[in-house]
């Protein structure tokens, strides 16, 4: 282990972990803080923009709306953090909604919040990363230029990082993350001592800019509808807010409450960067139109295909600090690197879930394991490759993106504060003490409120968005609900055919006896090694069994049998059709048909190489073989390896990756000690 | 065998053959003909107008070398064939080129030949497909209209075919064959009756057009080194000359008598249509140019970039039977039927040359195999992918194509030719029979001249089109040559390392002892049949191995464990990162440690399921663990099936695949019989 490779490794990521240390690597409130909320509060680096923009399709009049809008935000922000601080002192285990949902409503809502929550984590990758390209490019105009392809190579970035299992770090987390709040709250107080003591006009990139209203004097249920899409749109805000309800394991103690603290923390900045934000809009007169290339006007003329709209937050900082002056860019640079951070969350959260419906047999068992490093890549892969899809598919446009978005969120808040209630309807029918009575109903109540509320977010954005692209979210989450289920039916089915009996059965009744066969081709190292081996077996007879492909060599086997006197029988298989599969099932079935009671076992040599390439020239007649052995009842198959030198390299490798990391694993909290329970089964 | 899904695969392709009535797929001659000299007779189609396009350089005037390059190319031609029927009687194995030049110059030269005609079948699947795409559209514009997408099509089209194991059939290819050349005939006949008796004047659509020379007056060396050029391109008809050689043995008695009958009725049938083509192509005024977008005036003017030239026997056939008539279009269609079967003659051939390298280890054994279905599919998918690049690279265009063409044949024609010379050489330092050594002396003569002839021709087109394409053939063959050289150093290292040692040795000699584990996760048949079947084996030690990843299961294991009183003991190992692998291997690592003479038997029960999918929710652990431990020194690993019911689907399926064409099977002849010889190695 202390091999000198290791030691860039070491200094980069740290000591390996073991159990006894643990403990050490719960995350303290002020880590959990950027670990868990990256992703709510990165995300108001694009939805005031979102309102602006839904906005300005009933002319720039319509932005006095925006205040309006902003104040249902934060009313909808606290309520959601209110119920999901009732969640996080319920279910402190880390299943999050899913658990909540699947506990109390029942395993297809549980599932329907997981599908959910999976189309969520693909969109978190896609608009996130969309939306740093955009605020990156405010300050680099290369970036923003060639959008779809940056936006593209920071996935394969983060994919390949966390394939190669670089481990989720708080303090990497922490220092971008606290540098774009104080950032964002230094330019709002800049900006408010700017206009308000000393009294400045700031204006903003595109204050002297008009919009042409695509809809002129819209009022009554028209101006309501773009109300409520704009509405919708600045629901973008609350995405991720329930990553700190999966992530309680992982906190120090107290957990539940250093987790709902933590989550009145995050709500608090948010909603006050998400006002500061519209605020200062309003103040540097922000102009931002859904199509700018018609829409947008300057000097009379329609700015056209070429403009860059930039991100509401870089046009306001712009106006606050001067345009690429030294926190111009600074906070430009930190809001693209919080949104990288945002999409990195998914690339944990993805795979942890994954793991938990794994659990539940939604999802292949070896998700379940932790470190089985093959089955988290498919994960990130998955995540990755439908990411990077869609934002081909949309041009990297987060405004397209966001449209996408929050639906499954909803989906998930509803259901999971909808199972809160449920459950502290359960217990309140057996609780008796008073104080705790009074909590459970204060809980229930703001529970019930949260489902409301959500609830009706939820059908709002459906029918706000459904035709601009929220069809498409729930398009995923049909296709992940579809798939999870088939599988969880097979598990089901083949768990129900594989059940042992009680009481004997033809499984546990012996056979009467063992046939085994050594298969040679010709005489070398590994045969010999198999035939020593099989002689150890003590089964009821033996014997060894070659092929007749060419018969020149086949004469040339018999002989050296004979001359190095081997005492195991030698039988010989014509095959006038050159192939070798056949015959032996043949010889096989026959063996089996002579005598029904009778296992045979099949003893093949092979060859253990060290590379890919080398394992495609060696073996693939014995792989064949054995896959078609397998298929033949009251058959076994053993394999004797031979390890030629360069099986080496292959076993470094194999040591290599029993070291990785899988992603996910600091915010699902250490793994469990030996002999506790893991997590309970909804 | 008698299922009802196999009628109407009895209907299409025959009854699945049986050894005893295998002397009935031998070739009749008429068969053979069609089926072995597709793709030199086709290349009738192309190689008269390759030889104009090249004079055209030099300007219409060019036009009258023509003649004299025909004859060039008549004489060359009688060459070949006269050396290649020595080669048919002296090596009627069907090793062809690689196996001559391999037994008399050495691996090498033999390592040569097959890389250049690896490299030829490749350039055959591109040149006829692209050709064959360009003679239909002469009939069909739509196909010349979307050239590349047609010829791709094609190529995917015959490789499902060949996948799909459909066989060669001899008659199949005889019809296309027969008419093509009937037609061809018909048309010489015709027009020169029209020509000669009735002293018509026959117009080509492209005889009022004018060629504008690229360079004006040539004369001297540049005249000379143009011809050699013109020269070179007309030697595209004689590729596939060599393809009658590999296919000895599928003759009917007496084989190398039949086969060099056939040559030789090949060899005329092929001059007297490529001189009748290219005397009908002067006698119609046939303007052709290398670059027609430029050089081609039609009343004056370019005829510019949407001008599309059509092949020569097409402008012929107009000219004689007059455009669209039905003559016209059967021809047409007949000539691109042909050149589709010559590129699945590439098919046929590929694979059949890959398993004779795959004997002598220059390419992985398994090829070797006849009907290894898995193995023969990547050689063709090889094959169809290389073809495809190049006619995507080359627009499929036919005449740039052919500038890749001919080098491979002419390597392997010079090397195969001066191989026959040493043979000879040999035969007669023993022969003493006055009459034998006559007839040896006249072979060597007709073989030295061969080697000469086309070693020169080797070096003409080395020389004249290295610069237009020709090098892409060269780096191709290096990278066959290449490869298959490190393919066979590979098995030759691997060979010396598992020699067995005279002796007895460390393989040798028993290990003392055999301690059995079998693994458990749970208890159910499976895991019951496994303990059944390990207690079979009778093994000094014997115990169930469990992995505890999750408390609560391993506790329901123990106490289902006792409850069922199950004999053997169980161990749990635990594992507090819920891995599974690592602890198992430690836990087999530790017990060689502890006893290094022992060997240790681990066990894994395993479900079979029947599809691809399944298997992937399954086994998981269990097959990376089979991976890990087969690197571990002293461990066999046996696996105990456990047959779900889908599995039934999967059995089906192997035995269906087992009903396999291999390509090539017609042209190898019929499977050597139990006890007699394959052939020779060189």
């Amino acid at each position: 282990m202390s091999k000198l490779t290791d030691v860039p490794k070491r200094i980069l990521i740290g000591r390996a972990l073991r159990s006894d240390r643990l403990g050490e690597t719960l995350l303290p409130k002020r880590i959990a803080l950027p670990v868990f909320a990256s992703d709510p509060l990165s995300s108001v680096a694009y939805a005031p923009g979102e309102v602006l923009l839904v906005l300005s399709i009933a002319g720039v009049s319509a932005y006095h709306f925006s205040p309006w809008i902003a104040v249902a935000v934060v009313v909808l922000m606290f309520t959601v953090v209110a119920s999901y601080r009732q969640n996080v002192h319920a279910y402190p285990s880390g299943g999050g909604d899913y658990e909540v949902a699947g506990t109390n409503l029942g395993p297809r809502a549980g599932l329907t919040v997981a599908s959910a929550l999976l189309v969520d984590y693909v969109l978190t990758v896609a608009v996130s990363i969309s939306s740093g390209v955009e605020n990156l490019g405010s300050a680099v105009p290369f970036v923003v230029e060639h959008k779809v392809a940056c936006a593209v190579g920071i996935i394969v970035l983060l994919t390949l990082m966390n394939l190669r299992g670089v481990k989720e770090s708080g303090k990497l987390f922490a220092i971008p993350t606290y540098v774009f709040v104080t950032g964002v709250f230094l330019m709002i107080a800049w900006g408010a001592f700017r206009g308000v003591v000393l009294d400045e006009t700031m204006a903003s990139p595109t204050a002297d800019y008009e919009i042409k209203p695509e809809h002129e004097g819209l009022a009554g249920f028209a101006l309501v509808f773009l109300l409520l899409r704009a509405f919708s749109s600045g629901c973008a805000a609350l995405t991720g807010v329930e990553a700190i309800s999966n992530g309680v394991p992982a906190f120090r103690k107290p957990k539940s409450r250093n987790a709902a603290t933590t989550l009145a923390m995050m709500g608090l900045l948010a909603v006050t960067m998400f006002c500061g934000i519209i605020a200062l809009a309003m103040a540097t007169n922000v102009h931002m139109a859904e199509n700018p290339a018609k829409d947008l006007f300057h000097d009379g003329v329609p700015v056209g295909g070429d403009y860059v709209q930039h991100p509401v937050i870089a046009q306001v900082a712009a106006a606050v600090f001067g345009e690429d002056t030294f926190f111009f860019v600074l906070l430009a640079a930190a809001t693209a690197l919080v949104l990288f951070l945002a999409a990195n969350t998914a690339y944990n959260g993805f795979p942890l879930l994954g793991s938990i419906l794994a659990q539940d047999r939604y999802l292949p068992r070896q998700l379940h394991t932790r470190g089985d490093r093959l089955a988290f890549s498919n994960g990130i892969v998955l995540l990755a490759g439908a990411a990077a899809l869609l934002v081909w598919v949309y041009g990297a446009d987060s405004t397209r993106l966001i449209q996408l978005y929050i639906v499954g969120v909803f989906v998930a808040f509803t259901l999971s504060q909808t199972g809160m209630v449920r459950h502290w309807n359960r217990h309140l029918r057996t609780e008796t003490d008073r104080a705790k009575r009074r909590h459970m109903l204060r809980s229930r109540a703001i529970n019930a409120f949260g489902a409301f509320f959500t609830g009706l977010v939820l059908v709002v954005v459906l029918v706000t968005k459904f035709t601009h692209g929220a069809w498409v979210a729930l398009l995923g989450m049909v296709i992940f609900y579809a798939t999870m289920s088939v599988i969880r039916r097979h598990y089901d089915r083949v768990a129900d055919e594989i059940a042992a009996p009680e009481g004997p059965s033809d499984d546990m009744v012996r056979p009467s006896r063992v046939h085994s066969i050594v298969l040679v081709s010709k005489i070398h190292r590994p045969t010999l090694r198999a035939l020593a081996y099989a002689k150890l077996m003590r089964t009821d007879t033996l014997e060894a069994l070659s092929v007749n492909v060419d018969a020149a060599e086949t004469r040339a086997l018999n002989a050296e049998w004979e001359r190095r006197g081997i005492d195991v029988p030698l039988k010989v298989l014509d095959s006038p059709y050159r192939e070798i599969t056949r015959p032996i099932i043949e010889y096989v079935k026959n063996l089996r048909r002579e005598s029904p009671r009778d296992a045979v076992s099949v003893i093949i040599p092979e060859y253990v190489v060290g590379h890919w390439y080398e394992q495609l020239l060696h073996n693939q007649s014995a792989l064949r073989l054995k896959g078609r052995l397998l298929f033949t009842p009251g058959v076994m198959v053993t394999s004797v390896p031979y390890q030629l030198q360069s099986s080496e390299a292959a076993k470094k490798r194999a040591r290599k990756r029993s070291e990785w990391n899988a992603p996910g694993s600091v915010r699902r909290g250490p793994a469990v000690e030996p002999g506790k329970e893991s997590s309970k089964q909804p």
